[in-house]
């Protein structure tokens, strides 16, 4: 499984499709095939491990493959299928197909008498697919949501000024970052404000190989010589304040990874639907004051509604620092129980 | 002046005196005798050094001291005047005494035909001396302005609840930090929200052995039976909002260390004022949103006039996040430098 996962490591990050690796073991243990799935519109993992071998070369052979076989007919055919047909007796995967049209592929093969465990490294194979999972299961885009803000928690001085808050490393690490996300959205306020080019982009200046598709989200109509139409890829220019809906639209049109980069009122609807999955938070070292906060409203109204995360990365980038965090979720002590604990404690932050 | 440096830290260091180390040499460069200064009311270190040894067992040597000898009759009488009365031969020293009773130490060696050097190792007792001489030097303590907030810059939710935003482990931290300080300062605004005791105390609650001085600043009175009244030191209260005049009054009555703990509105006042020498921001992995922001108005206007901040300290406290920070001094590129730089990159933070 471990080396189905390395072969999985080699299809491509972007796009709609996961990435999944396959070994087809002999009886005795040895490797007869390896695949692994190339990019939409390629053979799946299986079948183009399968597609290595003879006919009857993998009867009675164990197949590993990282994800559920599918049981969806879509550009290729089913995988369970294909498998049921090569003969093959046992079949090995680390994680469950979350797909409504392509799940049930276990229960497809175990119907044609072929031996199925799942789970095995469940843990890494979800951790490698966590975006595509959240996809998959959720029906809409892994969120990521980015700001940078001074240490009081600004986006912008008074005066709206806010070139630069962070230094040219993290803003490097922002561009790889747009890079590997399948979107990146703004709103029609940081769109007019700061006529953002939206693409992503080298130390030099030169486009990175992969972009975002831009979009921009508001009712506002963008400017006819908005930097943002020059993009490589055409902007999506969407209409409405609805975030679910908009996330629901994205999926649709095959947006796996979106990358929110603002500005403050477009990232407080996020926060506030819930709707956030990962958060950079670039902090430059300094202070500004005023009214031009990172995030706005978020929908907290009291401490035990407080929106906790768990910092997964935190780093330097030049002077800055750049946290990673997540929603804490059910694996964390229940915000119930952490309530009952403080307010045993004495009754303020300052006491 | 090495040996002199750890010397020095044989002192206490809450007070008003500085922490000085003295090493006495013979010409050889045999270590004939060691002192160090032991708090208000004993002797200075060169004096204590010279007190272990023999009348005319110094005449000759050379005295290697952290701080240059003083000049100044106090309860002590001046160290130069000691060592001229030794007969040393030579003084050599770290860092200038700036106190405007004190200094002139080095001219009266000098005049006396004493051979003196000042600056060996200076940077390194400059940072072991740092609150100390920064008092001494301006004529206020030392203020260190400590808060707790949320990532997105909250210290407190909409409601105005703020139990707990940090953890255990960072808010024993600040009791460690507040035992180390001359005065713990608060406003009106939190001594009335949160009535809190300004005590310095163990995690199980005892009263640590140092206790800093509560001061609440504000014209509200602070009723009878505020938990700051039963402190085991009597409490300032001092009216007024002019945080120069509140240093230099603090100061006058022997406080060379304050820790202001908010809340926002006295932390931004201080900020404004350019009255802040260390920042201790803790985070926590948390969003609150709303209004109850842990900075206010600071008085920077555009991003040219942000306020800098230099990074000393970074480390987790549970889940919380300690930055310990400085004003960004001379010895950094300068605003003006920095701006230009800048304004030939692209146009804004989202770009
Ligand atoms: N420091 C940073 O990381 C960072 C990042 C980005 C931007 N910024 C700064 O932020 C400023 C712009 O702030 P902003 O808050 O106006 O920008 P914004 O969030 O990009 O745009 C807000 C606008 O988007 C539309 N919108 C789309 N979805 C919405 C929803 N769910 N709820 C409400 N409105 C929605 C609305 O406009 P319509 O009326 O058109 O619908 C709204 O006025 C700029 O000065 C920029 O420099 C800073
Ligand atoms: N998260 C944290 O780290 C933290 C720390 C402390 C407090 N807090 C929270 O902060 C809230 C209190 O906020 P706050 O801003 O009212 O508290 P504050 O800063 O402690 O008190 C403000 C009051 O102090 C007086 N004052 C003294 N010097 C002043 C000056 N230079 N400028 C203006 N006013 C001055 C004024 O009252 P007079 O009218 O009496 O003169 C003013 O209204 C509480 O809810 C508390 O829980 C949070």
């Amino acid at each position: 499984m471990r080396r189905a996962l390395q072969l999985a490591g080699n299809g491509p990050a972007e796009g709609v499709n996961p990435r999944v690796g396959c070994v087809i073991l002999s009886p005795a243990g040895e490797v007869l095939a390896e695949g692994w799935h190339r990019g939409a519109g390629t053979c799946h993992a299986e079948v183009d491990a399968l597609a290595q071998l003879d006919a009857d070369a993998a009867r009675g052979a164990t197949a590993v493959v990282t994800l559920e076989p599918c049981n969806h007919t879509g550009r290729t055919g089913p995988c369970a299928l294909a498998l049921i047909e090569a003969g093959v007796g046992n079949v090995v995967y680390a994680v469950a197909d979350p797909g409504p049209h392509s799940s049930g592929g276990a229960a497809r093969l175990r119907a044609a008498g072929i031996d199925v465990a799942g789970g095995l490294l469940a843990d890494e194979v979800e951790a490698f697919l966590a975006d595509w999972l959240i996809s998959a299961r959720l029906g809409r885009p892994f969120v990521t949501v980015k700001w940078a803000s001074s240490l009081d928690g600004r986006a912008a001085a008074a005066d709206g000024s806010s070139r630069w808050i962070t230094g040219p490393a993290a803003r490097q690490d922002v561009h790889e970052r747009r890079a590997r996300a399948d979107a990146i959205l703004v709103g029609t306020g940081t769109a007019l404000a700061d006529d953002p080019s939206l693409t992503a982009r080298a130390a030099d200046g030169a486009l990175l190989p992969h972009q975002p598709r831009p979009v921009v989200v508001g009712c506002r109509p963008v400017p006819a010589d908005a930097a943002v139409r020059r993009h490589p890829l055409t902007p999506w220019f969407i209409p409405g304040h609805d975030v679910a809906a908009l996330l629901r639209e994205l999926h649709e049109r095959g947006i796996r990874r979106v990358f929110v980069e603002g500005g403050p009122t477009v990232a407080s609807a996020f926060v506030r639907a819930g709707l956030v999955d990962e958060y950079l938070i670039y902090l430059a070292p300094t202070l500004l004051g005023g009214d031009k906060l990172a995030l706005g409203d978020i929908g907290v109204a009291g401490i035990d509604g407080q929106l906790r995360l768990r910092i997964s990365e935190l780093q330097y980038l030049g002077e800055d620092i750049l946290l990673v965090a997540r929603p804490a979720g059910a694996d964390e002590t229940s915000p119930i129980d952490q309530t009952d604990q403080t307010t045993r404690a004495t009754p303020a932050e300052t006491s």
